[in-house]
């Protein structure tokens, strides 16, 4: 469906999302902390998507996706492209329904991914080890087996998914003014940006990537996504080398871009576990590197979105 | 002040500990574990202490101590024998009333625990190795330079701060009918004791010890605490010698005792930091142990107390 068809998400195709995802996806906890809060001069709270049961947000959006697919098609199965959260998250999803779920991942996934598919009964294929790879081999897959492509952003339900972040952050947090949230694809701030256009558009949306993966930034200069040369970080899940077009709709003419070095993204990951107790991966830390660095500067109470914890406490120690 | 001489503690007395923390303690969120309550087949959330600001409950203890001492001595200083996360609390404690702390710790203490004190400008001795070099030493300094003493859990008022975290359990949850606490000195399990003999006494409250360091079940069986040859566990916030009498008095015919075992207590370890995301020190898994291994078979809503996360992140990932 393209962006053009649809238009922006309505608050309706939000509020059928979040209904659909209670009893599968958390509504996850606003964590007020106090030290973010002193540092900011404003109230500072942590909205924990690491805590759904997958791990990360993606779970929003890929049971959304699942349960709006016909019957028909989602009885035959589902396959996606992502070897990250957005694999584990769909394999999940197709679990709880019932139906095949195939991920698609590089022949240099590290075993830690495939487990997490695997773990809830994914189907790993193995292609190469570029995104064209995986995105070929998933398309020639979905065409000979009839399975449904979910792809890991920039499709309708997916951003609707995502968006109840943004739903539940209001709910819980009426006087808020500023929500940060990171940016790969854009599917989560994408989602925020609908949910806030439709319920409370004051708020001021902060989209947060890393220096070596700023394709929102590069988006909103030139007007429309554009595809990056290539991308670089320690946020491995922010690493997409264009935003969508369905979440750039939602973004542009409304989020504020900044952008967090390598090093501030390091710090706040190995802040948020030792000093906040709380295991997040460096892609779900960005938002608290940019509170932390002073390139997000909030004006009254902030959530910052953790998006997700898959990641080897060990590797945490070891970050410098 | 003796427990004979002070009684139960009243609801009033908890009630009161609960406004003077206000502003210094969080009130931590329950977290509802959706993998747990399916394996359980009741709703379990896990009450978050690792997120108060010294990574511990200790500080509502602490505060609430310090709070109540008169005005006179307090601006003294106050001093403890405990080197773990007491000391960390009473430091935070002290540097927020403007008043001085010493921590009397042991020559082999981590440098971790000396650092977590230090940052809330704690004054460090050293004194020995044994609990009894520390509690002499401390006895000395404080005759001599007039400090109040300010012990671990065996003080009325430490007992009436910790049970301020079964109040909040009782407003967030007040369907509540099982919850878990750990056991050390008892003053966290006796404080929740506290609360919920004034509040709500039909509620179950089971106390979790580990097999090696398991105070409470020996005093239970004797009716009056009893001192164990030695105590040894992963869990090294459970370690004291004896119950205090003041936790004993809440405890004794009210609370449940269950004892894990040392591999249960790193699972529960591991689990909480590798599928829950939370970084929890072994003392504060005992709770979720006691769960996942079976010995805590609750019959409804339930709340396991995650006391604490003061613990190296790599230290987790290499318990075996």
């Amino acid at each position: 469906m393209s962006p053009e068809a649809g238009g922006l998400l309505t608050l309706a195709e939000l509020e059928e999302a979040a209904a659909g995802l209670r009893g599968v996806a958390v509504r996850t906890p606003l964590l007020e902390s106090p030290a973010l809060s002193d540092a900011a001069g404003v109230p500072v709270y942590l909205k924990l998507e690491n805590q759904q049961p997958t791990g990360a947000f993606k779970l929003r959006g890929a049971w959304t996706a699942l349960r709006r697919l016909p019957e028909e098609q989602r009885k035959r199965g589902v396959i996606t492209y992502s070897s990250g959260n957005h694999g584990q998250a769909l394999a999940f999803a197709a679990k709880r329904m019932g139906v095949r779920a195939v991920i698609v991942m590089p022949e240099t996934a590290p075993a830690a991914k495939v487990e997490g598919v695997k773990r809830w009964d994914g189907e790993v294929v193995f292609a190469g080890t570029t995104s064209e790879d995986r995105y070929e081999k998933a398309m020639l897959l979905a065409r000979e087996q009839g399975l449904a492509v979910i792809p890991p952003f920039d499709h309708r339900d997916i951003v609707a998914g995502q968006g109840t972040v943004g739903l539940e952050i209001l709910d819980q947090l009426p006087e808020v003014t500023d929500i940060a949230a990171p940016v790969g694809g854009g599917g989560l701030a994408g989602g925020i940006a609908a949910a806030l256009r439709a319920r409370q558009p004051k708020v001021r949306l902060t989209a947060v990537e890393p220096e070596g993966a700023a394709a929102l930034k590069a988006a909103l200069a030139a007007g429309r996504p554009v595809r990056l040369e290539r991308t670089f970080s320690v946020a491995d899940g922010l690493l997409p080398l264009a935003v969508g077009a369905i979440p750039f709709l939602h973004l542009r003419d409304f989020a504020h871009s900044v952008t967090v070095s390598e090093a501030a993204i390091v710090e706040a990951t190995r802040w948020l576990c030792y000093q906040q107790k709380l295991v997040v991966e460096p892609s779900g830390a960005v938002t608290t590197a940019a509170l932390r660095s002073g390139a997000f500067r909030p004006s009254g109470p902030t959530v910052l979105v953790v998006s997700g914890g898959n990641v080897d406490p060990a590797a945490i120690a070891q970050l410098a």
